[in-house]
């Protein structure tokens, strides 16, 4: 199975409203919410493709009681561990046009409720092929949170992917996961300057990690994917229009299903471009139609730089 | 002891912000819960005074789960009934001059929930001198669930006050509340025209319903409470600035407290409006600061009308 980690899960919480007009009171007719972060969005797509996914993290109080009931209405398998703190809430007004957030910080986690979880991953990641590594860090997470678990993703023989950002991706890329997957910003926060276009970033990025497979998306300009031997560029000629929110989730979701399926790497890159476009085009942000899926692969391109 | 029911609980979530920028993402570094709903606001104020309170009502969920712990903390005695559905948020974005509202819709509740309450009430309300009725109604509860719980809180002995608004004051009402706390607004709703005055309400108001006192709240200009024989007039000379949210909710509570003490009505007149400034006064919505009510009482003045 691959093992989804969410160490900062959040209840995503949506209302709509005509408009949003600050100093007055909206009354909301329909509050959507939805088990979020990105790591639980990663295994929901992976759940949508038909691999057995587990997801774990931190969750706690009310908030994480509620994170792991919709799970469950999902059927989306989860083992995460209670902690006593409330998980965050993120809160989208989404105007028909726009889309204001309120992030709420993550709880704070204990050093005994780390080392609870620390033994937890133990267990888990011994049954997981692939472990995925997703988002930011709660405070009270050792900042170097992902260099650890990875060591240990690794010590129990399960391939590791990490997609964060700052610091916790940083102390991350010196485990040496075997795929990080940077957005641009991300990665221009890596090598130290700014790297628009896919092309201009292919000895950049094979600088950054020995043994590391750097798969960096460039929204609409496309995939860039950088192993030791060879780089590809991957993109659709007509970019989709939508809600970009979840994409980068599931371009992970599309690398760590070509791992377990051993597919080559032209193909996951065709995969993870495709997906990532059908959870734009998806009118709930993350979510796929596998259908939209299949059909956007037939549009891709890949090139080899 | 007093009864509060509050059957449209809420979770009261507050954010700070600098400015809210529509179309932006806000990254919020504090967030204030409070258990809600203003049944609840009457139970904490009249807890603040010292008076044994219990306050009931429906609560569902994660969100339901969060509001008992939230009383629990404030050692606010609370016997809620459960139900399936999510209570609703009601979330507050302040910025530092201005507040924008976003309110949720109250959860559905089904008619062996509701059975469920009417059952339980009839056991509490068994311990109260006084009941009192506060706020919405959630979807799924009859229009005139306070006119059967004023009912059965009468038939069991306890003194009714009721503080709602549209078609469930209008029915509830006519059970005949011992008490009934409109603002200038819903007073104007249930005589059917603007009262803008408190000395143009009283004939109005007695018109109303025999047996029952009015206590109407005209903001800065006071409280006007008509009875059969009298009618008074409480004010400030200098209303005081600040939050208004709550101050409906202190000056019910302090009519209740009137009743459990079996004050005169001209004290308990004097204490709704300097519980009321006090709760306008306080950083918090909805707290009071008992020093700043009792030094608020001496500048009360109150007039026969």
């Amino acid at each position: 199975m691959i093992l989804t980690v969410t160490l900062n899960a959040a209840l995503d919480v949506t209302y709509r409203v005509p408009a949003l007009v600050p100093g007055t009171t909206h009354r909301i007719t329909e509050v959507a919410e939805r088990a979020g972060g990105k790591g639980v969005n990663v295994a929901r797509v992976l759940h949508t493709l038909g691999d057995p996914v587990v997801a774990t993290g931190l969750v706690g109080g009310a908030g994480g009681a509620r994170i792991r009931s919709l799970l469950a209405d999902e059927r989306v398998p989860e083992a995460f561990v209670p902690i006593a703190a409330e998980s965050r809430r993120t809160v989208v007004v989404a105007e028909p046009n726009v889309a204001t957030g309120l992030w709420e910080p993550g709880p704070i986690v204990t050093p005994d409720e780390w080392a609870a979880f620390l033994g937890h991953f133990a267990d888990l990641v011994r049954d997981a092929q692939v472990a995925v590594f997703s988002g930011s860090l709660p405070p009270g997470v050792p900042v170097d949170a992902y260099r650890t678990l990875i060591e240990a993703a690794r010590d129990a023989g399960a391939w590791t992917v990490l997609d964060s950002s700052g610091d916790p991706l940083q102390y991350g890329l010196r485990a040496g996961p075997d795929l990080v997957k940077p957005n641009a910003e991300e990665l221009a926060g890596l090598v130290g300057r700014p790297l628009p276009r896919p092309a201009d970033a292919v000895d950049a990025v094979r600088a950054l990690a020995a043994g590391t497979v750097v798969a960096a998306s460039f929204g609409p300009a496309g995939l860039l994917a950088v192993t030791e031997q060879v780089a590809w560029r991957a993109f659709l000629t007509d970019p989709v229009d939508g809600n970009p929110t979840g994409a980068g989730d599931a371009c992970v979701a599309a690398l760590a299903h070509g791992i377990v399926h051993d597919r080559p790497w032209p193909e996951r890159l065709v995969d993870a471009v495709a997906l990532s476009a059908a959870a734009v085009w998806a009118p709930v942000a993350g979510s796929v139609d596998l259908s939209d899926y299949r059909r956007l692969r037939r549009a891709v391109t890949i090139k080899e730089l």
